[in-house]
């Protein structure tokens, strides 16, 4: 793990770093070592690790109740190169968007081998998270992630045992994407954009009712993936808190 | 009003009071004014003011929220006489029940009787309340009950003006129950218990779809309508702090 650059704004460390060549930014309070959880923050199909939705999550999580954060960039995403047939199926996902077509399909062919490539990306990013004083082993760890970063995080969250909480949602429902929500046991906070013009909540309540999870809460609110509320960042920290481990719970 | 009872334990100031024939509970901090929100909460069906559901609220928003709380007993509930056309409604809704047969038709009568006799018994209470100097009418007003007390719930926060923000949910969706909640534009918090096996899911998804607010939230949760987890307490007690003023807010 390298570190390349570091900035300091409003009581937040923001670092970049590379794993191999997996670019990343880690958010830690400047107070120093947190204590509390580690949030792996997942962007949105199109975006990057540094894409405003994940820099204010990150800021709120580390300023308001002192998890750290980090994000990669999904391959070819950010600052990654993007594949011949990445872009092939980016052409096809927006043809489809523009045709006005069902875009489930490609989603879950493109999705799907995004997904199987950022598995051990994010599980090696992790791994060297962890060799870090100011990080540690010991600490909760937590995924977040809408879209693409749900189709990455599902299987992830199913395939490492370290996660222990996931805020997920906004994803077509395809047969191995289910087949990983099963495997899944720990706390879920599944987000539904109510009136998604081109996801129908079915899917949303197809995937909830996946999870094998003894704690599963679905978070509905009016509108497309764009228009969830503010309060859902504090009340996905909350719920951060609340499973992985008492010292963050005991700082709000 | 007439307070008739006083105790004080772990902080809360519990009073029995009477308005007119109505008795009901009120829960303030032992700490003097709470300047926070004041919280009417409404008991389920079978219940009473006095439920372990309506004190657990209670004590927690007193305790960790600094707001203040009360509860009525409804009509033919808790230490109130129960007409001979309740009780007909209710052996018709327990034959029902054990017959497994549908409840909603004699739950929309019965529960709507009773809703059109405990909107004008709450909004006199809230007046009452708002005239103690430890209340005022100053501060925010919120709303909190299921089953029955979603029932009366919805017309009374479509009734009066002062209820600024709703937590409400498990009940059926007929006709003059969802022309109330048309007519609501504060906050809700809809809470839908996904496994509940009398109440189909559709009918928190209609009334959801009902109300006018542009902020509304649907938390739904795995089981029955009495397997709703604790941490919902916590989230409604957000949900009022965020949505009726900032000084409960600052308190968290």
């Amino acid at each position: 793990m390298q570190f390349t650059n570091e900035t300091t704004s409003d009581g937040v460390v923001e670092r970049d770093f590379t794993v191999g060549d997996i670019p990343g930014v880690l958010w830690t309070p400047e107070s120093g070592a947190s204590g509390g959880p580690l949030i792996l923050i997942g962007h949105n199909s199109t975006f990057h690790k540094r894409a405003p939705g994940v820099v204010g999550r990150a800021h709120h999580y580390v300023t308001t109740y002192g998890f750290s954060a980090a994000a990669i960039d999904a391959p070819g995403h950010g600052d990654r190169p993007r594949s011949d047939q990445d872009k092939r199926w980016d052409d096809a996902r927006d043809r489809a968007r523009a045709a006005g077509e069902p875009l489930g399909p490609v989603v879950a062919d493109y999705y799907g081998s995004l997904a199987e490539r950022a598995v051990p990306e994010w599980r090696a990013t992790l791994d060297a998270l962890q060799s870090l004083p100011e990080i540690g082993s010991e600490v909760g760890v937590g995924y977040e992630g809408m879209t693409l970063a749900a189709a990455i995080g599902i299987p992830l969250v199913a395939a490492e045992p370290q996660i222990g909480a996931a805020v997920i949602g906004g994803i077509f429902a395809w047969e191995s994407l289910l087949a990983a929500a099963r495997q899944i046991t720990v706390p879920i906070q599944y987000l539904v954009a109510w009136d998604n013009p081109v996801l129908d909540r079915q899917c949303g309540f197809d995937l909830y009712d996946a999870f094998s999870s003894e704690q599963k809460t679905l978070h509905a609110n009016p509108g497309g993936q764009h228009q969830i509320p503010r309060f859902e960042v504090d009340d996905a920290a909350r719920f951060f808190a609340r499973n992985l481990g008492a010292g963050a719970v005991g700082r709000t």
